[in-house]
């Protein structure tokens, strides 16, 4: 069996003007980055901007489990499909951070024959948007603290200063550190913290941008302090738009790649899907759809976290229609929802997965509630039972929905048939209504109980203390009519990680509200969510390497 | 007066493709990031690895002063002549740090009409080169921490953490740091800080590399602790060798762009000239000798660091044979060397000059014991009178140095071809009998001796006690026969920054000696060294801006 670094590496790949041409762009629409990567110019970007839209598609999943559920590959396997079929299919999909691809993930490009390449590019450095990210990022940190430093002219209160600097690696001994020690030179003490760039509000803003001037007034907009008299100070106040912005003039730009058989990528922007939304850049996505007929894009974590945020944050700030979603599904993950571990997947149980399909159904409800059509996508394994694949098929026909069986990991663009005719069945028989679960104008508890209610199936929500504090605060600040962003584990509907399949009868917690006044959305924090991971006992990191020939091991 | 922005703006860039074709290369030897600069891929290094060397020119220059010596736009501006008269001529300088970019520099991209374009990418991120350098090195110190939270297997003592994280800013808040707090999930507290990137060791290792091999034996080799024992740990200890290697695969590919008049220019790394060695890439240097008949190069701060490394660390290391030596002085500089301040250098001052002409004459004396012949290039400006260009000029010829007036700033090419006259007369004149100033087999205090009584002009060296243990330490692991890399103030030839001129009698006090086994040197540390800079009350990054057409301004 090839791993999926051998696979990449023995696929010759088209140079990308040749996958640009079969969107209709030449070589004046593109910069390159070598020959297999590009980045599509801003004037293209407005030159293409009246065409019509090609289909919204989202692709989303259950919620992940240790069995893993394939959302990416399948979306690109679809993609592909789609393609062999004749259909100008585009994707629009996060860049990867280099933290979790040397931690304890390796590469994030899909995997077997539905993949993206160059992978080891793409895992890597690739056209470098995220460095880009950590640079604007930890500049303004850098003014800020300077800004302390030359005299204080903004009366920026050291104790609470909520923009943090970033490194987009796992480092959890800079999670929580004290800088500015050694005296007076060397700027004024005070406690402080690293958060994995994905996980900083600049990349939120990188992907909800729809033009450089609208980046430079989101960045301008975002809070790094409070001053003494609790008042917010921004990036515009210390400075540094104007800086950032420039910064970014690259970042901003989506990036083309392909799949291993030549269809057209966007891979562009990866904010995190707890605290931020989740999405690829709103400018790649509408690009795919000013190119492509069919857009394919995906949202992180489950349908939870991820289409949520994605149908309620994305889609409203940046008028896209979606016109349906896909929901990826494992066998082995719904036996996990189930009851089952990790161990006991290999063997057919039948009971568990009729418990843990209801994970699966209340995400297909949830979609249906936004008023999507949607088809399942069971990703295959071998270890999947005729029996299993017959109840999870008659629990979705039960609910009237479509269910195609994907086998892209295994077999690329064939594998995916089944699944692309489907989806364009439903694109041609069913109507797209979509619309948000809650309205912006709603109050903030209003909002954040609605998702709790609708979408988790709780309860109710409990607000700490501190949480209604910062609830009258920010609406007397007039935030009050922004979309919230619910920073909750991936792994349940619930706010309780352990609490798999279709849990009930649970109250969410949220502790805390931070205004992200750039991204454009209140991040309501249920539970304690990490914004810097750790390496494990082995990283990834301790068996990948290069020999002088180019030669790539240990990038999965 | 156009600022260097707007003149690089004004001028029509060639494709890189073009410049490329008149170094012999063609669109397979190059991997294009975006229209205007390329990488050279390692193939196409290996197969004009049996080309003649080209003359290999370095560029260096008085100490450097408030007023400014321009050494950079002299280096450019002398290659923009040679190759308007015809010869081929290709540059080989250091990339620029983010760091100076956004706190008081503004862009090092020469200047006038003497620039390397695009300038304000070449200013910014460029290729990723400094952040692949950025990550690799925080990397390394992940996977330390790492390895001392995961049950500390290789006893690292972690008071005796020698490696440091880093960002490519300017962050004085970042200098001494305590990390690792938040309780026993968030790793164990230690003294840490991060240094500017362009100080890490990883910038001077794929700056001395030879071939991807070479760099990753280098990175294999770096000592970042000692455990209880006092023994070293090195990165391959901690497993991180592979993955540092992978990250830097393409940044140790040279850079090539091209000068406002589109003759080529590599860039490529760029270390400090004071805890490092100050010059930019082996690869680019020998590429630049391999492709050109002119290699044009420069290195750090004034010839007793930059020209002192390049000789004896860089060529030694790198078996290059330099040919001539261009050294850049100003008649506004040597009046402050002659005791003026930067207010008084409008009008004609002949004792200032006389004075301050002693610094250049020791530079020259420095160039000649090294066996080399040069030629001193006088950088024009408005205020210099004719009496202090003949008192210059005639103190030259006394020495018996050949001096040009260059005007490259002003008038690009045609400035320098006195300047280019000159030096290539002295090549076809002189003969080169370049040695290095000290034997690698002395030991090590008598090799810093050497250089601090024979190129400093000092009486001799205090080692304080800690030195003096590194040295018999040092001594006692094997390392006596590295070179030595001085870490001391540019802007005296002595360790006082206020000596200008040509102090003597003075002596020079080391403080410690810091083994930088991949990169293969002693760094002796001569004073106090900034590793991390910080921003001033207003930061150059306060003025920057781009608008929604790509308009720069305030990138200098």
């Amino acid at each position: 069996m090839l791993t999926d670094v051998e696979i990449a590496q023995s696929t010759e790949m088209e140079p990308i003007k040749k996958v640009a041409e079969r969107l209709g762009l030449n070589e004046d629409d593109l910069e390159l980055y070598g020959k297999y990567k590009a980045k599509i110019s801003l004037d293209t970007i407005s030159k293409v901007k009246d065409h019509e839209n090609g289909k919204l598609i989202l692709v989303t999943a259950i919620n992940p489990t240790p069995a893993g559920e394939g959302k990416t590959t399948t979306m690109i396997g679809l993609s592909q499909a789609l393609n062999k079929m004749g259909k100008k299919s585009v994707v629009a999909m996060r860049e990867p951070s280099l933290g979790p691809c040397f931690g304890i993930k390796g590469g994030a490009a899909g995997g077997g024959y539905a993949q993206v390449v160059p992978m080891e590019d793409i895992n890597l450095h690739f056209t470098g948007d995220i460095h880009a990210i950590t640079t604007a990022n930890n500049l303004i940190a850098a003014m800020l603290d300077n800004s302390i430093q030359q005299g204080n002219p903004l009366d920026i209160d050291t104790r609470q200063i909520v923009w943090k600097r970033c490194v987009d690696l796992n480092d959890r001994a800079l999670r929580h550190i004290v800088v500015g020690l050694g005296g007076k030179a060397n700027g004024v003490p005070r406690e402080d913290g690293f958060d994995i760039s994905v996980a900083s509000e600049v990349m939120a803003i990188l992907c909800l941008a729809t033009s450089l001037t609208d980046l430079k007034q989101r960045a301008a907009r975002m809070i790094v302090a409070y001053n003494h008299a609790g008042e917010p100070v921004t990036v515009d106040d210390i400075h540094a738009t104007g800086a950032v912005t420039l910064l970014l003039k690259d970042a901003i730009k989506p990036n083309l790649v392909q799949t291993l058989d030549h269809t057209p990528v966007f891979v562009h922007g990866g904010p995190f899907a707890n605290i931020a939304h989740g999405c690829n850049s709103v400018m790649a996505t509408t690009l795919a759809m000013k190119l492509g007929d069919y857009a394919i894009t995906e949202a992180g974590f489950g349908a939870d976290l991820g289409a949520e945020k994605f149908l309620d944050i994305k889609c409203r700030q940046a008028n896209l229609n979606p016109d349906a979603v896909v929901i990826v599904a494992t066998i082995r993950a719904l036996k996990m929802h189930g009851g089952l571990n990790k161990k006991e997947l290999d063997h057919e149980d039948l009971e568990a997965l009729s418990k843990g399909v209801e994970n699966l159904k209340k995400h297909i409800e949830n979609i249906q509630k936004y008023g999507l059509p949607s088809v399942v996508a069971i990703n295959a394994f071998p270890t999947d039972t005729d029996a299993e694949l017959q109840l999870l098929k008659k629990t979705c026909e039960e609910m009237g929905v479509d269910v195609a069986i994907s086998q892209v990991w295994a077999k690329g663009a064939d594998g995916g048939l089944e699944l692309a005719e489907k989806l364009l069945d439903i694109l041609d028989t069913k109507e797209s209504h979509y619309h948000p679960i809650y309205d912006l104008d709603a109050p903030i508890d209003q909002k954040i109980e609605t998702i709790v209610k609708e979408i988790y199936g709780g309860d109710g929500v409990i607000f700490t203390k501190k949480a209604k504090n910062k609830l009258k605060k920010l609406t007397a600040q007039g935030l009050g009519n922004l979309p919230v962003c619910i920073a909750k584990t991936q792994y349940s509907l619930s706010d309780d990680p352990t609490l798999l399949g279709r849990p009930s009868g649970f109250e969410v917690t949220v502790n805390d509200l931070i205004p992200n006044t750039g991204a454009g959305f209140i991040v309501a924090i249920a539970g304690s969510i990490m914004r810097m991971p750790g390496l494990p006992k082995v990283p990834a990191a301790d068996k990948m390497d290069i020999d002088e020939d180019g030669k790539i091991v240990g990038l999965f």
